[in-house]
């Protein structure tokens, strides 16, 4: 079973997957948690470098990194721990380009999608848990995380940025409600968490 | 006008870009040279990556990459070159993608020409010097060149996959006999570059 995070920062995603993983283990289950980017030796290196403020990559160079990061983390982490029986849990993956670079950068949503092909082939996630949060939410809750610290280069871009790739999220979701189950992120911890319990267990029975 | 050199390693491109530049620039022309991967400060990053011997990626990933420093180099500095009317060299473009990762990776010439679609969209070269060279003759420049110094992570690979990459390049002449210029590279440097000129002067006239 793959199951995917996606929302805007400052959502709680973090959180939850920590909790749900709890938990899967506390049944006795093997779960295996990752991220994009990241996730690998070479995808942490392609991470440091496309939140480096300094960075000036183009929006297609962004998204071929992304992918890029995604590919090594699908066919080294992803596919073999799905081989093996494991749960999968991932924060962020395909979505997250359509969104961000899709739609936020306006390369095109379909246009991203069909470069990630080669990336993800077959392994495409059963379960989403979007995490949707107003704009002006999420602002707010990633300066109050930071601390005076400086933003990284996609943190950085502007509300009218994030406002696109909410509304991409929320159109992937509409697209594909069997998939993409969507969360108010405004919600308390504990709602939250038992709202993404239930939909785990009656997939897992 | 957008010239580019492919071939082998150890095929002698660069000593043969070298004295084109130094040719033109006597001719009173603007020409910027560049590489791949690499070019920018990105690329550059991202040229380590790959070479690094140490460095595990995937075909699939590796493919991405140079995608990715091709679309920074690309919309950079390549574009802004031509279109301020500049003679660009570039050693090694896309063909090299689909030759090294295509054919010699097996990743299949075609799905790494669709993949680069984005990267270069209506960038393409006008020429390009094929530097042929039986793989053998290669791999023995490259291994005198280095005097014990280790080999990087793509000239590490087998004689087969070069043998690959050689017909994959041989292929595209072949498919492309207008824009591709197929040089024997074991000739002398004064009968190539006599060769490479009388193509340029044709050319520009």
């Amino acid at each position: 079973m793959f199951v995917t995070f996606e929302g805007l920062d400052g959502a709680g995603k973090s959180t939850q997957i920590n909790r749900l993983v709890q938990k899967l283990k506390e049944q006795g289950m093997k779960v295996l948690v990752t991220r994009e980017p990241g996730g690998t030796l070479g995808g942490q290196q392609i991470r440091e470098w496309l939140l480096n403020p300094d960075a000036d990559w183009t929006p297609i160079a962004e998204a071929y990194l992304y992918a890029a990061s995604r590919a090594q983390l699908v066919e080294t982490v992803i596919r073999p721990a799905l081989q093996k029986g494991e749960i999968v849990i991932c924060d962020r993956y395909v979505d997250a380009s359509i969104a961000y670079q899709g739609a936020g950068l306006g390369l095109g949503e379909r246009r991203v999608a069909v470069l990630n092909e080669l990336a993800v082939q077959d392994v495409r996630p059963d379960l989403t848990f979007l995490f949707d949060l107003p704009v002006t939410d999420s602002r707010h809750r990633i300066v109050q995380g930071r601390e005076g610290q400086q933003l990284d280069r996609i943190e950085k871009r502007t509300t009218e940025y994030f406002e696109r790739v909410r509304r991409s999220f929320l159109a992937i979701a509409a697209a594909e409600p069997h998939r993409v189950v969507i969360l108010d992120a405004r919600q308390n911890r504990e709602t939250l968490e038992q709202e993404i319990w239930l939909t785990i267990e009656k997939y897992l029975t």
